[in-house]
């Protein structure tokens, strides 16, 4: 008789994986992915290169010699980065490199959330942290967002009302500078206003910024861990959407009072180290001017995929081009429901993120997440096609596409 | 007024980290670090750079071309490698590669432990395992170990007992090739009878098996989940100690009925795709010759520890050699604690695990473990003569150190 790990697992586990991965689909609008073409695989082979033959001995140590919080000239890196870019002032020792900001997420979570907890978010936000945040059971109050960022007015209420009840959230999550999955970057104003209130009802703020270096004009605000005087902002960010998401790095950035407890709860051994190691070495002589490379190739992605939007869905799709990142937030008619969309374009080899998964709002359902970075211009403009041509034979929208009545 | 996170984190977390890491103490003999002189940095800098060459344009994909199991070509050298030396016949896809063998024990125990739980594990143990089940409040019950394993007499009155009282455990944890800390194998006949014992109870066999490829003279016995041939064997390594420990690429090997939860229990977007790329590169064609060499070298460090041990305390300390590994599992006299013991030693730059955090059995205070791979020869040798006059002072044993009388 053959034992089923089914029968032993414990209840209220996420569903198990229904079968072995098996490709990307072909028109694949889901995921983090970036753009294979914008990948420096000649300056990250002699940047490998490099550090391995300097210091490739200390891969026989846990944590190299740089200690649990990680390759040391990675934060120190990161010191300078966060200071150029985004105006915070930190030492190496407030940051705690991970293994993808993920991680940074989850000891984030673990240290602070009991299943009694209440947390405040952004209305429409990263699914990620949606499922994590229900797995977790604590109690999720919603901050609407514009076009200028969480919408501090609404938070400003919210803290009231919850402070009239006797709570105190655990913390404030946002993700003020391309704001996953709107795109939009939070005013100055509203980070202002944000800190402001965060001080006022004592509450720290999660801040994710993991987008935050893919904006056109380079014109990041300050974080607002740079804003805020009080040591209350545990800034979070990663190296995935600026050089490759398959090198699991990111960071924290927090009072020690918070990484030293992070620590404690990091029993991982250490994050990879040649990955930290690898990036140091690349970013430190030549982090800049990629960067305005990539922001170039994936402002041009973006302007394809939104051409053939307009091409293929005409004024059935709203939308409102993004100032960064690798993703589109579109708004469909409400006759549409996105998860069915998703359902069946998935069927046809077309991934999207159907809204349900990217937003508590009332009108998640007629939203959908388009990324990006990763498809061809041939594969964007062509799955753009096959999902309107899919929209119209299941809700009848758009009506047209490609200028032409939309005939199966 | 700043915020102090100690006042918001959750009760009864582990304590946090007292201070920013202030470096390795000199004469270091915990954790699991390698031989630095063993590494081979000419050979993985060649992997590397080919491996990056080839497809390194992949690393703008999560996960590569290869899913959320891990780079395909590596568990593809798994397959082989365990068969050769294990005997285990398994496919891709019954392997999930881990951000080292720690996540996968995370993973695993997320998947099958709740707080009431059983689980049997051998009573000298891997001190990162205790901690985790005391964390996770299961009930552990312990089995002795001698120098053949796991005593299985042992574990049968064991389950027996819980089953009387209508208790199946969750499962066996074992380390049957090269135990940590005792560094015994377990004997064929009862690595039989353990799997026959977990059969008749219907209990899940977790078998760890991360030292189990440094063995002296190359004779790796069958792994557990060979000689099962009721798929409840869940099998997990690692690379950390044939290769390198800071590359955090371990693996789980189970049936698809327990890799598909913990695939779905996996939410970190994948593990460190580099250093599997690397690894897969390397391996594939030295790691055979890579690890004979690099057993002849830990073997003669062993030897120096042991020589130095036995000039420095003669007959006091109690040990057997063991036949393979990167640590030594010594026994002193009754009026020694060795948790004052490393406590003092601490204080002199000496490092050691005291047997209390490595062992449930009644004389574990009076156990110490020494991991003899990172440091060089000078080092061991001035180290245990540290030690043993450290210990002399504290208490009063060893009587004679290096054939002198002992005088501090």
């Amino acid at each position: 008789m053959t034992f089923d790990f089914s029968t032993a697992v414990k209840p209220n586990l996420p569903a198990p994986a229904a079968a072995p991965w098996n490709g990307y689909p072909p028109y694949n609008f889901v995921g983090g992915h970036n753009d294979p073409d914008s990948l420096p695989i000649e300056k990250l082979t002699r940047a490998c290169t490099e550090v391995l033959q300097r210091e490739g001995k200390t891969l026989s140590t846990y944590s190299l010699d740089s200690g649990p919080q990680g390759y040391l000239p990675l934060r120190e890196f990161l010191v300078d980065k966060l200071y150029n870019y985004a105006g915070i002032e930190c030492t190496a020792d407030q940051i705690l490199l991970n293994s993808g900001s993920l991680q940074a997420i989850d000891l984030i979570n673990e240290a602070l959330l009991g299943p009694s907890d209440t947390v405040i978010i952004e209305a429409s936000n990263y699914g990620g942290v949606i499922t994590r945040l229900n797995r977790l059971n604590v109690n999720i109050v919603t901050v609407t967002v514009d076009e200028h960022g969480m919408q501090t007015d609404h938070l400003a209420t919210t803290l009231a009302t919850l402070a009239d009840n006797g709570t105190r959230p655990a913390y404030i999550y946002t993700i003020p500078t391309v704001h996953n999955p709107t795109g939009t970057i939070m005013s100055h104003e509203r980070r202002e206003q944000l800190i402001s209130l965060a001080v006022e009802y004592n509450v720290p703020v999660f801040e994710d910024e993991c987008y935050a270096d893919l904006i056109w004009d380079g014109q990041r605000p300050p974080a607002l861990y740079a804003l805020d005087s009080s040591n209350r902002v545990i800034h979070v960010g990663s190296f995935s959407k600026t050089i490759a998401p398959a090198l699991r790095v990111g960071y924290t950035v927090a009072d020690w009072s918070l990484i030293s407890q992070l620590l404690a709860l990091k029993t991982d051994a250490g994050s990879g180290a040649l990955e930290q190691m690898l990036l140091a070495e690349y970013c430190r002589d030549h982090f800049d001017k990629h960067l305005a490379t990539l922001n170039k190739n994936l402002q041009a992605k973006l302007e394809v995929l939104c051409n053939a939007i307009d091409r293929e869905f005409g004024t059935t799709a709203e939308y409102t081009v993004p100032p960064g990142g690798i993703f589109l937030w579109v708004k469909l008619p409400d006759a549409v429901n996105t998860t069915q969309l998703a359902a069946a374009a998935e069927a046809e080899g077309v991934s999207i993120n159907p809204g349900n998964e990217w937003s508590l709002q009332s009108d998640a359902a007629q939203h959908l997440r388009l990324c990006f970075a990763n498809p061809d211009i041939a594969t964007i403009e062509t799955g753009i096609k096959k999902l309107a041509q899919i929209c119209h034979r299941e809700f009848g929208v758009p009506e047209f596409t490609g200028n032409t009545p939309n005939k199966q």
